[in-house]
């Protein structure tokens, strides 16, 4: 008898965009006039810059001819893209990363959510609340999760409260954990981490013999000089940190599929009689296992991001957005909101007006401001009357969201 | 304590096609003027055809402009690639699917290593011998394969052996069977499966509440007009059997990545208590946590392999490399091998020489003729002295690679 997974029954009823979806689509067959601005998944919205535009061209090109056909890539990626890498992202941060420390893929959300499978069934995970769905619904899935609580939750993950009262700065777990997902700049909330935080985690993974899953898909739109970039910036955590970076938000790339991974040949995981084991080469076995290369044109479109004019139209585009971060940030204070984040992240996080859910808000702002942002209650109990929306929208779309905002009576 | 996931330390030493790799690195550094052929990954040479490139080019295009910009894809893939489907592939040979029973992906390899996540730790799989790795790998690393015995096989996973005395078609099993992988046309042995052989299969599948995993990533290679595309052409096949579909080998795919799982709404799985439950919207709920759309310029250019010019210009590739088979299979018959497989299959499946293991020709053809093929043993130990060739290869070479070993002495 084909037995299901039955860990699949503990999931809650939608992943949260999908769930998202659903809602927005049946307004608008119910309003197909209604003018609908999404600030909600975090999707972008500027074309693909020149310089990508060019390679990429170029690279199909290549493909339809009989010298430039290329077929499987290399397993951890294409040596052009991997020396960007490690010398755009890495050296110049004085980070020196060994080359197949670096595993290209199609996806941040693909590789954090898989990362758990490395590691043992019965391994206690730590992640903040709120937190991004992927990094709980897959431990879920794989049993290690535990069952569900009265507060949607889940009974073997420790939990870290970030909110307002504690300036989204989660304390270190009060129980011994073993894998700590972190993400920063943070989604939802837009905190950022300083390297004293950092080191906080890095010192407790060091004594703990913990992993840290350090997720900086959003590390491009950082502004403050202060804030490391990655967390191998940190001494000490190329032990004990795998890390998550992505072209996703970066260069537009959220429907190209191109991201990369960090696992560091120091990188030690542990057998059950406490030996240590490398996790670089299972991490490999995986990838080789599991995946089967990023496509081409993608990796030749992200390998431009580094050329000095992809980097000059890449930051245009990351300045674009966090402008209109700033116009979302003063619009909504003027208006008396609470907000946070939007200065280091492309995420505003506000607080619901007098106190009303995050799903009852979400359903207003539709209804009545045809807007959509998502819920913060869908990241986790401690996201409840908080409110996510991104600067990912076409400038003109803020300013007319903002100006709903305005109206916008409750 | 970052306990590592422990059945990972089953695995055999490598996955099959690193270790060809590894192997055929090290002769190259050794002899840098030895002009090595490769007819051992199954990847494909010619280039896209026009049809896919100027699809492709148009896609790329259109994400640099402010109009024709997208973002993530659907979950499921495109509409337009979507309905391509079902016509062309399904419709047309007169299989009925639902819109949503279709899951564009980026890859059968990662499909049919990831199908096993959505079933019970305790479900008893069926493989045939030899077999793609891929299947059994990744139900070791879940855990269910139980432990390795003698013969580098597992000890909770039944095996058919495939072999020359049964002319390739595997008995069904003696033991109950939950979860069964099967790949028509074969690889790596080329045979291909009859609508009676299928059926047999599917009445085993519902008379003992089984669902069976039909691998049909080569079906554009069979030539015979009586032997099915889909397993959707037997009766009641929709009720027990997901089926995985590729643009790899049939459009040149293997750099791009693009592929397409169906799991009909018939389908079902059942609770530890025997409940029914419907697989669809479990597998939709793995897509839409751990994947994130396939590539926009991928599912544009697969969508062209199904206008008119795309369907004649691939199957004129797809006929150069069945004229690759066609010069294999003569040249080795003609030398006195014994040769399977190559008419319905772009492999073909050998019985070594002088009962020589698998890796013992490897070598000795990589050494002597500077040839590259695949030792049958890597697929199982029914493969042992067998030895795979691909019909992949750019014709001269293949002409070449026939020359060498007509002049090869072991």
């Amino acid at each position: 008898m084909a037995r299901s997974n039955e860990h699949y029954r503990k999931l809650a009823a939608g992943y949260l965009f999908p769930e998202i979806g659903r809602r927005v689509a049946a307004f608008a067959t119910a309003h197909p006039q209604a003018p609908i601005i999404r600030l909600g998944i975090g999707d972008v919205t500027l074309p693909l810059v020149p310089a990508v535009v060019d390679a990429m061209r170029r690279a199909v090109d290549e493909l339809g001819t009989a010298k430039g056909f290329r077929g499987y890539a290399p397993d951890q990626g294409y040596e052009f893209l991997l020396e960007a890498i490690r010398e755009e992202d890495y050296a110049s941060r004085g980070v020196t990363l060994d080359r197949d420390a670096i595993f290209v893929s199609d996806g941040s959300k693909q590789d954090s959510g898989n990362i758990q499978e490395i590691f043992g069934a019965d391994v206690r995970i730590a992640v903040t609340d709120p937190v991004y769905p992927v990094y709980v619904d897959t431990n879920v899935m794989a049993g290690r999760a535990g069952n569900p609580t009265q507060t949607r939750q889940f009974d073997r993950i420790v939990y870290m409260p970030c909110t307002a009262e504690n300036n989204f700065v989660p304390a270190l777990p009060a129980s011994k954990v073993d894998l700590i997902y972190l993400c920063y700049p943070n989604n939802p909330t837009g905190a950022v981490a300083t390297k004293e935080q950092l080191k906080k985690w890095v010192d407790y993974a060091r004594q703990n013999r913990a992993i840290i899953f350090f997720d900086a898909a959003y590390e491009a739109f950082i502004t403050d000089p202060e804030i490391p970039h990655s967390i191998y910036e940190i001494e000490g955590a190329k032990e004990v940190a795998i890390e998550f970076r992505s072209f996703s938000k970066t260069a537009g790339f959220t429907g190209i599929r191109c991201a990369f991974t960090v696992v560091p040949k120091q990188l030690n995981a542990y057998t059950k009689a406490g030996q240590a084991v490398d996790v670089n080469p299972i991490w490999n076995r995986r990838h080789a296992t599991k995946f089967n290369g990023a496509c081409y044109i993608a990796q030749a479109g992200a390998a431009a991001v580094y050329t000095p004019e992809g980097q000059k139209q890449c930051r245009r585009i990351v300045s674009l957005y966090m402008k209109n971060a700033a116009v979302i940030r003063k619009s909504l204070t003027k208006l008396g909101y609470q907000v946070y984040g939007g200065i280091n992240a492309p995420y505003i996080w506000l607080k619901t007006p007098n106190s009303l859910s995050s799903w009852d808000f979400f359903d207003l702002l539709l209804n009545n401001a045809h807007l959509v942002g998502t819920p913060g209650s869908g990241f986790g109990p401690a996201g409840e009357r908080y409110f996510r929306l991104t600067a990912f929208g076409n400038p003109d779309d803020v300013k007319d969201a903002m100006q709903r905002f305005a109206c916008f009576k409750l």
